[in-house]
């Protein structure tokens, strides 16, 4: 865990024991709660000290300008960035006049709980202030996984030696400060203020506040409403202006009683309706959580949760810490992604506003597969909203001379937001990342109606853009020139393994649904003889290979390229990215990320078992992991080629990614994907599933220190499960019709209340690759 | 000429006669008067109305902020551009109180001539005022090529019909309006009022105003003496404030007599001297002017230009548009160079504020071989400034991680501006063309001084590039990867050929010096070893080579690219860079200006005559020549191989870019190194002249228009004459040495005195190349 951090580890929750504020910005991050909707980063009740404060909607952003010291053609103009929006979570106390805050008096006790199974975030105070009255002050938040819009808070003081006079004073701020740190004067005018006062009001227990953005033309609005319980007279009053609401609870307390204050929040927003319509709509959500009442909220959350571990819970023994950091890592992919229906999964979910709250390629690549064997719905929607943004990647194809849609780098709202095209625009995988999350959550579903409604036309509109990026040379062969794959250390090159085979997936998908669709693909205006040239650009694919050194090459000429000075560089030179420009890490051989192992994996069925080791032994001397998605992707294929515990060691670095800070700006959000990856590693990697097209295969094998490994996943309307021990695996079916699946290559039958065992093969020991110097992963 | 001007072409000036205000700005850049010190454009004595006003010193610069949209690792952050100094060149004047302005009253005649002997502008104009007043104007102009600091103005006007009341009133007006159009907000703040007064008199007929900028810290002074000349009493005053400098002469003049007023203008600037000494610096300059008076000005300016055509003459005879273009051109390249004095020679010279008053490598690539055989000085003290830059590239390879020196890609001051890395700093050949420059420069004028001080340095600090940029593959060839040859449309690619073959020539000339001189060698620390390094590497070079199409390709796979849809592309889609994205244009076979041909003409010794042929042949089918810098090398290859009217059509476009405004931005400044290529096309094109390492040879070859071209060059204390026909050339040795040439593959020893005539060999005429669909030039 974060080093200098009291965290413990238990099963089912992130417990930190003291309060630490140099980590208080990360810690912010770990506690946050969010279902993909309402964003809460784990800021104090009483509002100060904040690492970064943050309270983020879904989608909720405005706009900026984009600069270049040299403009080119079809350089982005505007730039999106998340707004922090109004802050609801703030519950400010005073103890006979002096205001409780952590800095000052003495703070006897303080203790945190991110509970996994309840998704509730616990606190827990005991504080002398400084004229010396002693308080125990608890709160309980959760943001609803059932109702979308809803937050709450559970927030109770008790005097622990003598009477005090206590005021609880609850919130909402619009505007807060200190959330605005940018280089760019311009920007930071824009987003030190963001919103407008559109409405506000107060009435009984209840405030609500509407603003908008200025150049975006959002609406939001913000609503609370409490319930408070105590002893004695409680006054209570609440009052409301353009960025400040505030409910404020006063009473005099005896030692051993307890004054109780529910605050119920709610949050919206729209790009469409009306002032009175978002705030309405706030009105009723807040009915509904007060209906609910705190205790509903509570029991809809448990339930919620109950069903989710159900389905999709990691088990682990012989390793407590991953165990929990496994299912903290697969609880923040649910809040990221849950909930968010039909808006994108930012790469730092709602946790932080890291990357400006953008969406990436990392979503349909990491996120997706893991929801699509969890929480298919999930994956579905995030699809879906894909393809809402689908006339915007058509025209950003156009603009760009090309066919069929050229999906955004990195957006909020599906314009491309990126800034420097050839680690941006150029990487064009993203539009086949896209097509294999929609190949494979038609295969995992059978999802019909998705793949009229939406699926096809996702196909049929990335296959035309490579239709129309590629070309053919004299012999026939099909060559995508002059892209930047998955290796950010790389860019602009010919024939980029990864990029070719994921688009010869995807080409291939888009002419089968041609064939199995026509009427629904004569309305998208696809023929049969161009899903005859996809075919064809399919099977006539370039994929370079270097006979010399018997590996593939990452892309073009790759293996050519000079070999990074990994012995000359110093290890607080990393990130290289931050010490070396990129024309020098471009032209040598030096890997951020995995790129072709990212096609092992991915494209596994392209490659035979030889190549395989070979292209892993030779990539993985080269690939520095300065990009948190590294480690998850070395760690499957290191667990396929027979590096068990170097597979061991990547699956530790992804899953701990944010519970150790490795990348050290866990403070601006947590890294979804490399979150995501952790299951991927459990899944794919010690699991050894597959799923090309819909065959499910698996190839298990358990890394010494692991006993047992069990996870759980829906394919097909079934639900399997996989336990793996170090000598043999059992397959079931929790329910479900019969599956035919295939077990170290063999076809293995599954049927529900029938579980099948098979032993796990011998492993030969393979040479153990090396890593460049000083890059070795810390030994588990 | 610009179309619709009444331009008339003679021999020996530029005549215009009328005014068309649509096409004002572009004659401000034709007509713009410079030493290369201090330049002034053809903005009309009164100051209004203007296209650009512009008064340029050289080097005279402001910073500005470098903003990106995602910052990099050794991204400059500070540009620097050229300012608008203090305007001296109004004069204004009233006619019965009316303004003298052209766009008033009745402007009876008009008419401007640049006299390419005299080396003044001179204007005439007649006008009658609303008021019915009738005047008739006339003023010289000229920026002394002798006296550096001082330009002069001869102001003259006569009532035509009637006595007239006449002010005149001559000013300097500092941060005049007008200068400043900028995109970003805070450029433009910094660039509308760059000047900042530090101090200011006025004295009798003389005022200086004393200036310094905001963020560069550079202070300038402009000043201003007077004489006036008329019948009655003349009575004149002048005033001084912060940013205005008058001098007023008022008087009542009968027809057929005339006022005359001479304005006498000093400039100078410094970055480290205080106030009073370049305030009295230009005080001294002023006096000097003076002194020497109007007519002493004239003369020097004379004999100072009847010296260098005498040394530099470009004869045609056949084609009389050509003849002025040619004269035009050369002259301006003097102007841009001459007196620039260890001060960089902008793209622009000090025609126009275009690029920011940026110098690039068309600095050493274009001009400078002209200068070293016309004005071997000025090309002396242009690599001499380069060499006062060196140790900022020092830094800037040292910041880039590469041993030796980087030159930046675009500067003033020596500091790398270029905010656009791929096509900038990654276009690491400035290197190897100021190396050539240097070798060239030395071949030609045996300057032992300069080798030691100058050359040798120059030419170890960029051979170190070259070894730190490189590497060697298993069998010892050494690749030059991930770098920016000349051709815009391309970037980031491995082992251009140009690029591969000028630092080779780099290597070598370091090796040599390195050999010829160890004492000098041994303070760079240069040793035998690293000489024997660079030797191995030169040896060693990879010159990429396509042998199925029998063609070398630009870059690594250039020629497996797809070719641009040329066909598809409309007329109003060129230049290409404005209507399609980079990484479209990089990724094709299209070519913005030469690259391999490029290297065709400089390390024409690197490639066999068949090879030349066949690719000239092939690059000239992919080059749209949306560069000022194409034509003149298509014109040179295409001679070379035998392409002759070809050529000469490419002359044309060359010699005529400006007068014909084919780029459409004359208005920004004239194409410097477009018009030295004008020079390039007669002496290397059809006089077929190279000089590889001080060999030089002349294969002429005149197109079936020309019936006779001669040109002038200095080589090594001679002055040579090449006479050309369509059947026969004379070389004669003006003065020195006898000397022996290379003439068509047969070695001529040629001695003053005695001239020898040779035939030309007939010409076997190959098959004739294609351009472009819709990029073929115009014939001539």
């Amino acid at each position: 865990m974060i080093k200098h951090r009291a965290f413990v580890a238990e099963p089912w929750s992130l417990r930190e024991t003291t309060l630490d504020l140099d980590v208080l910005a990360q810690t912010e991050s770990l506690f946050a709660l969010s279902n993909g909707h309402l964003g809460l980063r784990a800021n104090l009740d009483e509002g100060e000290p904040f690492g970064l404060p943050g309270t983020y909607l879904n989608s909720f952003y405005e706009l900026r300008p984009l600069p270049y010291a040299e403009p080119g053609y079809g350089y982005p103009e505007s730039g999106q960035t998340i707004v922090n929006v109004t802050n609801g979570k703030i519950v400010r106390l005073l103890v006979d006049d002096e205001p409780f805050d952590v800095r000052y008096g003495r703070l006897i006790s303080h203790a945190r709980e991110l509970d996994l199974r309840a998704g509730v975030l616990r606190r827990r105070a005991e504080w002398r202030s400084p004229a010396g009255a002693s308080v125990r002050i608890s709160s309980t938040r959760l943001v609803s996984l059932v109702q979308r819009a809803v937050a709450a808070i559970l927030y109770e003081v008790e005097p622990l030696d003598a009477p005090v006079r206590l005021v609880v004073q609850s919130e909402l701020v619009a505007n807060e400060v200190g959330a605005a740190i940018e280089d760019d004067p311009r920007a930071a005018a824009t987003l030190e203020a963001p919103l407008l006062s559109e409405h506000f009001f107060s009435q009984d227990a209840r405030v609500v506040l509407t603003h908008s953005t200025k150049q975006s033309g959002l609406l939001m609005a913000a609503g609370m409403d409490h319930l408070v319980h105590g002893p004695g007279d409680i006054a209570t009053a609440s009052e409301s202006s353009a960025d400040v609401g505030r409910f404020t609870a006063a009473t005099t307390l005896e030692p051993g009683k307890r004054l109780q204050m529910v605050k119920f929040l709610a949050y919206g927003w729209s790009s469409e309706r009306s002032v009175p319509a978002v705030r309405d709509q706030i009105v009723a959500a807040l009915t509904q959580a007060h209906h609910a009442g705190w205790d509903g909220l509570l029991a809809e959350q448990r339930a919620y949760l109950d069903e989710f571990w159900q389905r999709a819970d990691v088990e682990l023994e012989g390793d407590d810490d991953l165990q929990l950091a496994v299912r903290f890592a697969l609880f923040h992919t649910l809040q990221a992604g849950t909930r968010a229906e039909r808006r994108a999964i930012a790469a730092k979910g709602l946790t932080g506003r890291g990357y400006d709250g953008h969406t990436f390629w990392d979503t349909e690549r990491f996120v997706l597969p893991v929801l699509t064997y969890t929480v298919p719905d999930a994956a579905r929607d995030a699809l879906r909203w894909r393809h809402t943004t689908l006339e915007l990647a058509r025209q950003r194809a156009a603009q760009l001379g090309l066919g069929g849609a050229a999906f955004p780098w990195r957006t909020i709202h599906g314009e491309e937001c990126s800034g420097y095209w050839p680690a941006g625009t150029a990487a064009f995988h993203i539009g086949a990342d896209i097509a294999d999350a929609v190949v494979r959550y038609q295969a995992a579903t059978d999802d019909a109606e998705f793949e009229t409604e939406v699926g096809g036309e996702l196909l049929v509109e990335t296959a035309r853009l490579w239709a129309s990026l590629g070309h053919r040379d004299a012999q026939g062969g099909f060559h995508i020139d002059g892209v930047t794959g998955p290796d950010e250390y790389s860019a602009i090159a010919d024939n980029n393994v990864y990029t070719n085979l994921l688009s010869q997936r995807n080409l291939r998908a888009a002419a089968d649904f041609v064939t199995r669709h026509p009427r629904r693909a004569a309305d998208l205006d696809a023929t049969p003889e161009e899903a005859a040239s996809w075919r064809d650009a399919a099977e006539n694919m370039i994929i370079p290979w270097d006979d010399q050194l018997g590996v593939h090459p990452q892309s073009e000429n790759f293996t050519n390229h000079q070999i990074w000075d990994f012995a000359g560089t110093r290890p607080e030179q990393y990130p290289l990215l931050l010490h070396f420009p990129y024309f020098d890490l471009y032209r040598k051989q030096v890997i951020k990320q995995p790129d072709l192992v990212l096609a092992l994996h991915w494209r596994g069925d392209a490659f035979t078992d030889e190549e395989k080791a070979r292209d892993f032994y030779y990539y993985e001397a080269l690939t520095v992991r300065d990009s948190s998605l590294a480690a998850c992707t070395q760690a499957v294929i290191a667990a396929e080629v027979g590096h068990l515990q170097l597979a061991y060691d990547y699956f530790a670095e992804s899953a701990q990614i944010d519970l150790l800070d490795l990348e050290h700006n866990t403070r601006d959000g947590l890294h979804i994907a490399a979150l995501a990856g952790a299951w991927l590693v459990a899944v794919a990697g010690f699991g050894g599933m597959r799923d090309h097209d819909g065959n499910l295969s698996f190839t298990p094998r358990l890394p010494p220190r692991l006993e047992r490994l069990a996870f759980r996943i829906s394919f097909r309307a079934r639900r399997l499960e996989i336990e793996v021990r170090q000598t043999e695996v059992t397959y079931t079916v929790l329910d479900g019709s019969p599956l035919e699946i295939d077990h170290h290559g063999e076809a293995v039958k599954i049927s529900s209340g029938a579980p099948v065992t098979r032993a796990i093969p011998a492993l030969v020991a393979p040479t153990a690759p090396t890593q460049p110097h000083g890059r070795t992963p810390i030994r588990r």
